[in-house]
Order: C-alpha cells, then structure tokens, then sequence
C-alpha cells in the first residue's frame, strides 16, 4: 500500500478559515484560482481579475501539502481537544438543547457558508441556527467521540444535501487496501460520509483501517458483522450478539448505525405480496428472525437500550428503510409506508436520550411518486433528515443505474432530502470499483448540487456562474479546473481538440455561437 | 464502409403487426424472449413461462434478418406508395384536418400501442385519435414525401415521449463513414429521430448517405449549409440563399428543419445583458444578420414563404429557440421568454398553412424553474410539442453533463414536453464519437421512459415489471436481455461475476437480500 496518499486539485490550494466563538478552528476549504478576463477594446487590450472560487472541500488532510501522510498511523486527531471537555452523556444534541454550541456547529456553520460573508452573500446559517437545528433534531452532527479524525459536517434539510459512498467487500472480492484506496477515492471527489458495508472476511480490521484514515464520517449496518458471528443463520441472532457488535464498533469509532429497527413482525407479512419482495440486507436477515421465532424483533424491542448505547458514544442513528421497495411496482405500497410511520415513532425516542438520528428512504420510486415520500417523511418523522438511496426512477437501465437513480435523488433532494446515498454503474451487477466509486460520487454531486441551487442555498450558484464566465470567455482551463471533475473534462477536450483559443472542433471557427455572440457588441446602435 | 451493417439484440426477434384500416402495413417491434420462472414447491420443481415483452424498436430493417442491407443502394422505400397516391398539399396536417386517416396514422397508432391490445391495456391512443391530435397541432408526423425509407412516428405530448440523436462533422473533424456508422448506431440504442448538424465539407453529400439509410425522421438546421456558402460571413446572407438551401434540402427528403425565426430584431439586444449570451449557432447566425443590417431577420419575414416551401414537402418546421440560456444564470429571462412568446405566434401561422411544427425549448434551466418553462410554453404555443435540449440543472459538471441534463429531461418530460433532445458526456467539449453517441441515446432512453411512466403512458412499466420480476428470480439473462444496454449490464456483471444462480458476488450467498426474502415464504404462519 502506498502509504503517502496525496488528493491534489488543478490550480488549487489549501485554505482554512477561523472560528470566531472558536478561533482556533481552522476549516479546510479548497480555494481555487482563475485566471483573469482579457478583452479587446478599441484596439486595447483590457484584463479584468477573476476572483477565486471557495469549493467546499471533503478531502481533508489529504489535498494539504503540509500534513504528513502516513495510512499506518493514520490522520491527525482533529477533535480529540474538543472531546477531551466533555462529560458523559455530553452529545451533540444534549448540547445543543442546553444551548452550547459546540466547536462541531461552529466548524459545519462556517463550512456550509463557505466565502459567503466575504461576497456579501446573506445566509442563515449561523452556528446558533446549527444548534438550533441540532436540538430540535432537523440536524445531525455524526461525530463518535471515537473517531476525532473525522472533519464535522451536518445533516439537514436546511444546509448543503450530502452525499454517502458505499464501499466494502464481500466474501468473494476484494480487500483492504482497495478498500482505504476508495475511501481517500470517494473524499477526493467529493463524499461527504462514507459507509463500510464490508461482508466479507476481516470486517474488524478494514473497518479499522479505513476509520484512522477517513476524514468524513463513517457509518456501518452492524447486522453485517453480527450475521457473520452466527454464520449466516439469521434464526440464531441474539439481542447479546448483536450488543456487543454494536459496543465493538462503537470503540472502533463509528459514527453512525443503520439499523433496521422499523421492522415490525406484523409488518414483514405486507412484502410477500410484492413484485421484488425484501431487497434490503438487514431488513431481510432480521425480517426472518422476526418469521422464524415469531417474535418481535429485538432491534424493535431493544430500541431504547441501543439508544443507549449510541448516546454513551454520541453515534447518530440511521433508521434502516429494510421495507423499501426494490421496484417502482412496489414503491409507495403498504409495507413501506408501515415502517416509515414507525421509524416515526422510534426517532422521538431516540431523542428523548439525546441520539441523534435520521430515517433512511427509498430504493425504486417512479417520478410521479416521489413527492408523496418525501411530504410522508416530514409529516411522520418530525422533520428528522431523510437520508435516501436514489430513487431510482425506472428500473430498466442497469449499467446506468447512477443515473436512473440521480434523476429521483436531485428532485427529492429539492424536496428536502438531506442526504443522498449514491448508486454506482455497477449497481445491481456488481460491486463497485475505484472508477465506479468516481463516477458514482461525481453523479450524486451534481444531483446534490442541483438541489442546493433548486433550494436556493446561499452562494448556491457562484460556482456555476464563475464555470459559465469561464465557458463563454473561452478560458477552457478555469472551466476544467471549476468542474466536478477537471480531469475528466480535459480528458474529453483533448480527444479532439489541439487548439488553445477562441473556438474549439465541436464548432470550428466560423461556427462558434459564443464567438458570434461576443461580436454583437460591435453591432450595437 | 461494411455495406451489410446488421442490429442484432440478444434473446430478441423482429416481428411485424398489421393494421385494421391499413391491412398492409407492418410495423416492426423487437420482441424479447424470456425464460420460464422455476420454483420448488413441496420439493417438486414447478415451471411457470413468462410472457414475452414487445419493446418499441427504432433500428428499422437494420434488425430485420430477411433485409439485405446495402449502404450504397439505400433502405427499403416503405412508404413510397402512400405517398404515389397523395395530391399536392396533402400534409398529415391537411390530410388530419379533412378527417382522412393515413397510413402513418395508423402505423404510429399500433406502434405507440405495441401490444397492449393483447395483454387487455386500455389505451387512448387510437388512430382517429391520432388524426384528432395532427389536426390540432399537438402531434407531428414528421414524414418528407422524399424520404420514404423513414418509418413513421409520432411527436406529441399525449404519445411515448421520444428522443432525438445528434451527429454531424465540423470543418475539422470527422468523415461521411463515421456519421452514417453513428447514424445507424443511434437507431439501434433507441433514438427516434435524427438531426444531421454536419457544418464541415461534403454537407450535402454526407447527408444524402444518411437520408437513404435512415429509417428515422432526419432533421437539419439549414442555416448551417448557407452560412457555408457565404463563407461563414453573416451579413452576406441573403432569403434567396436560404430558400435555394431549404429547396435543396427539402429535394433531398429531409423531415424537419430547425429555423430560428422567433428572433426579432427588437429581442436581440436582450441577450446582450447575460452571462452567457447566445449559445445557439443558428441564433447567433441570424442575429448577426439582423444587427449588421438593422432589419428584421428574413427568417421571420419570410416566414409564410419558408411554410409553402414545406408545406409542398411536408417538411416539420422545429421552431429554434435561438435565445435560450447557454447557463442556469441566464435561464427564464426576458430574451428566452421574448423568442418564446413570437414562437407561439408563428405556430399558427405555420398551422394555417397545413404544416406541422414544434417548438425548441432549452438549454439550461435550475430545476426550480423547469415547470414555468413548460407551462409558459403550453400557454403561448397553444398545445404545439415542446422539443428540448435538456434542460441541464447545474453548469459544473462538464464531462457529465449528459447526466445534468437527463435529470431536467426527465422533469420537463414528465410536465409534457414530446421531445427530448438528447445530450452526450462530451457536450461541451468535444463532437461526440460512437460510444458517446451510445451513452447519450441510452441516457435520454431512460430520461423518455421515466417521464413515459410518470404520465402513465398505456403500457409503460411492462417493460420494468419484468425486468424486476427476472431480477429478484435470478433470471440474470433476462434482466439483462430485457435492459435499454443488454451488451453493458452484461459487462459489468462479468467483471466480478463467475456464478450462475441464485446470488452473485455483490452480497455473496449469505448476505443476498432476494435470497432471504425468498426463504421468507417458508416461514408464512
């Protein structure tokens, strides 16, 4: 393994903000440069700067040309001062609720605002906003006390909409360097949290390794290791077992659950009349716990002691959607909305021992059917985020299912989505590879990005207008090094264009609009 | 060249239905076999067909294996003895509005329906309906009686939302082969129409071997071949030069022509406040004009004159949006929305005269302001079909932006536009070449089908019901025989996947949520 792993951005470089309640916050940013506009007027050559461009940034320590690398010891320990403060029981949202506001929501309110005060730019986001939304539970903050590695971010639906990378093995493929190389992959382009859904052998020590070197949060579905622990046979689970996964991955550092808690026994009968049954793992394996000893399930019936637990830790819950449809025939129906109502009931209580928590959505849902998700969501679940997969709105592309899901995932994250797990080309085929684990991510960014902007989050915009400035005054490399994805888009210019200049092959010269454009002001009366 | 190119699809046959007014037509479906659904039941293996699924197939006689397809002598003329019967001026249009029922009525009437009859699906789409909707203007049959080698189809936003490929050279890349390769490749991943956009040498000649071997409606812009002929100079274009290319073009069987006549010379000045300006080549051509000269352009002028020329041909007018946003910035304003508002007026104009006409939409569009788009359109243009470009939702994905703009697609699809055009991952960067091509049909396949579902078009989810019926059996060649890219699902699939059965490597046997799900049934109480 190549233990120096470097992220490096085109014509970028590191900055860091202060805080203001905490000045010695330093808030990673990638700044990046652009090269200024020149025009021609009456015969004059007149150049006008551009002003750099603040992108928010996931790749933490990684892109910083100061910061040692070294994957064995892994990444500075950020919030290990902050932590050291604090008292039992001291999580975020009992913070918030006794009105502190932490170093964690002054670090995310100065992140989620970027440059914006310098620009003039007015934004809601305050750090008293953040607790505000941390304690009336509209915000997660995934921090574990034990993973100080990890940068803040929130989760809500009134900042930036996340997105999530799944990455993992199972037991036929892949191991753990391939696995940390996609981590730093995934918070290179842009994850913003990361799951390890490994299943396969050495789920301790990948987890591991991937948790001392990943600087977005990281959450895990402990049903995977517990179900390991028992071989695979989902009828000799115990409450025991699946504790002591939990309290395992808690030491580790995890920093938030999915959980399939919403699966109730009378419920589970409601899939058997579906096209595509169950296609959620853990909502599955517990599902036939729940069938084969006829008996609630003990995620149900233990809730509040895995409450708990997360508290002790401050480990955010994702209610798992293990209802969730794996077809657009079976979206909206009754087994679905069953859980989702109560997952409803289950976040209030998760609340009442100060755990934060979100509810995780659907799957395969048709366009005309989104809505009605999202707006149950809300109403159910007291405005805790909602953390979706997609949806995927047909089902007849796999190969392309990144995008039958991007369509659905940027319209419910308009809607009000907060987080939006990301589906690769592989999904439905295959576990994703580091290529996959790019475009899946740069996909959900823009899905993500086009909500912000439907939203109108502040300064939403600002990248895409500086990338358009770029675009219409031929400065192809502020546009590349603006894009999601600079490399790609100076791959795909240069298959064919060896041109530096005022036109490109995609036109010629004669036939360039934007330089016809530009030639209408020497027409004008 | 290989003379002999042949569209093969896997576990698929052409097969042909026959019309009740017409009893020879045939229209050409591509039929998908499936294998028999197998289940143990008290231990006896219990075999179940499954239907096979009729999917709407634009790959013409390419896909028929009793065709002998030879480049050099052209297509089969399918519709040349309909048209031997016609009388000048019978347009669809005025054929619809003296209440006659062609041939094309009929053909797109079964084709929209495929076999929905057989399976007991109610549908609206009937030919007098047909008629009804080209005597209205909602629906156009873009047919030149010189290009009988097209099979009809329809554009109207109460039929299958269809899509458009654009291929065509520039003055410094690409060859005659090349087009007519990728002109084929795009029938056979599902484009509905053509748009020839060739602005380099050998226009006419390029576009003479596509037109011969193109069993899909080709459109143009033919300002593109008189700007040529001016040498790229604006201001030396004349009407007389545009009509002799339009007659020319016309002779040669083309089935639309995008001309942006809704430019005014008043609204030209309005472009000069934006971001981006103009981004439509044709626009910005035109306008120049219209500013040198300070006249009103001769597109607009001329406008009856262009609508007899057509009409003689019927020859689909696509009313070109030459203002439209070339960013998300510039979208909705009041030069988009001028040119919108003189399209509506010309529309009529053009219906009067019996021909059949479209309107071009945008662009780039935030997706909080796609539906007033749609709306505005519906309302100014008195029901004519919207054709968009897009919308693209952000502008800082390029090397992507097939994807930013499916999600629009999909969005303004779903609120009633008829035509998508489709949008590759080189867009803005470079021409598209054949894989491009490829994935930018696909893409806009999906963009038309999810819309196609969420107006619940008869029959559209047949398709995706029995691809998640396969999936969730394991049928895993059905699934991808029955996917919009069989060739990559299988790919993918292979790259980690050596199993046959009932899991894959995605979960291994353990974790395989179907499998559990399955198993489920046993436990019923």
């Amino acid at each position: 393994m190549d233990n120096n792993i470097k992220i490096t951005y085109p014509s970028s470089e590191k900055v860091y903000m202060s805080g203001k309640l905490y000045p010695q916050l330093r808030v990673g940013m990638r700044k990046v440069r652009l090269t200024p506009t020149v025009d021609i007027v009456d015969g004059k050559k007149v150049v006008t700067e551009n002003a750099p461009v603040y992108v928010y940034d996931t790749s933490g320590p990684y892109s910083d040309p100061e910061v040692e690398i070294d994957l064995r010891r892994g990444l500075p320990k950020l919030r290990s001062p902050w932590i050291a403060k604090r008292k039992p029981g001291d999580t975020q949202m009992a913070l918030a609720k006794r009105g502190v506001i932490t170093e964690e929501m002054e670090y995310v309110a100065i992140r989620e605002n970027m440059n914006c005060a310098e620009l003039g730019i007015d934004t809601h986001i305050t750090p008293e906003f953040v607790r505000q939304e941390v304690a009336a539970g509209r915000a997660v903050i995934p921090a574990n006390i034990n993973h100080p590695e990890a940068e803040p971010m929130v989760i809500g639906t009134n900042f930036l909409v996340k997105i999530n990378t799944n990455i993992g093995n199972s037991a036929t493929t892949s191991g753990i360097e391939e696995e940390v190389e996609k981590a730093v992959w995934s918070c290179k382009w842009g994850g913003d949290t990361l799951m390890d859904l490994s299943t396969g052998d050495n789920i301790h020590e990948t987890r591991e390794w991937i948790l001392r070197n990943c600087p977005v949060p990281v959450g895990t579905v402990p049903m995977y290791q517990a179900f390991e622990k028992v071989d695979g046979k989902a009828e000799d689970l115990t409450w025991e077992i699946f504790r002591d996964t939990l309290l395992e991955q808690c030491e580790q550092g995890v920093d938030y659950f999915t959980i399939h808690c919403g699966i109730r026994l009378k419920n589970v009968p409601l899939s058997q009349g579906r096209l595509t049954g169950m296609v959620s793992r853990g909502g599955s394996i517990i599902s036939k716990w729940c069938m084969v000893h006829q008996q609630e399930s003990f995620l149900y019936s233990h809730f509040d002691d895995i409450c708990d637990i997360c508290a002790k830790y401050d480990v955010a819950i994702s209610l798992g959607d293990g209802l969730r449809p794996g077809s657009i025939h079976d979206a909206n129906d009754a087994a679905q909305f069953a859980e989702l109502d109560t997952m409803g009931e289950l976040v209030e209580r998760a609340w009442a021992k100060n755990v934060q928590a979100f509810i995780e959505g659907p799957g395969h849902v048709p366009m005309q059917k989104i809505r009605a998700n999202m707006d149950r969501q809300i109403e159910k679940c007291h405005g805790a985020p909602f953390y979706t997969l997609g949806p995927l709105v047909t089902d007849i592309a796999p190969g392309y299912d990144h995008i039958t899901s991007a369509i659905g995932a940027s319209m419910i994250g308009w809607y009000g989505t907060a987080m939006l797990c990301y589906v690769t080309p592989k999904e439905h085929l295959a576990l994703p590879e580091k290529d996959d684990v790019r475009t899946g991510v740069v996909t959900y960014k823009i899905a993500a990005h086009a909500a912000d902007i439907a939203k109108g989050h502040p300064g939403a915009t600002i990248r895409d207008n500086a990338l358009s400035k770029a675009r219409y005054e031929f400065r192809w490399k502020d546009q590349f090094n603006l894009a999601l994805d600079p490399e790609r888009a100076l791959e795909y210019y240069k298959t064919s264009n060896d041109v530096e200049g005022r036109y490109c092959t995609m036109c010629g010269p004669n036939f360039c609009a934007a330089r016809i454009s530009h030639s209408l002001k020497d027409c004008d009366q």
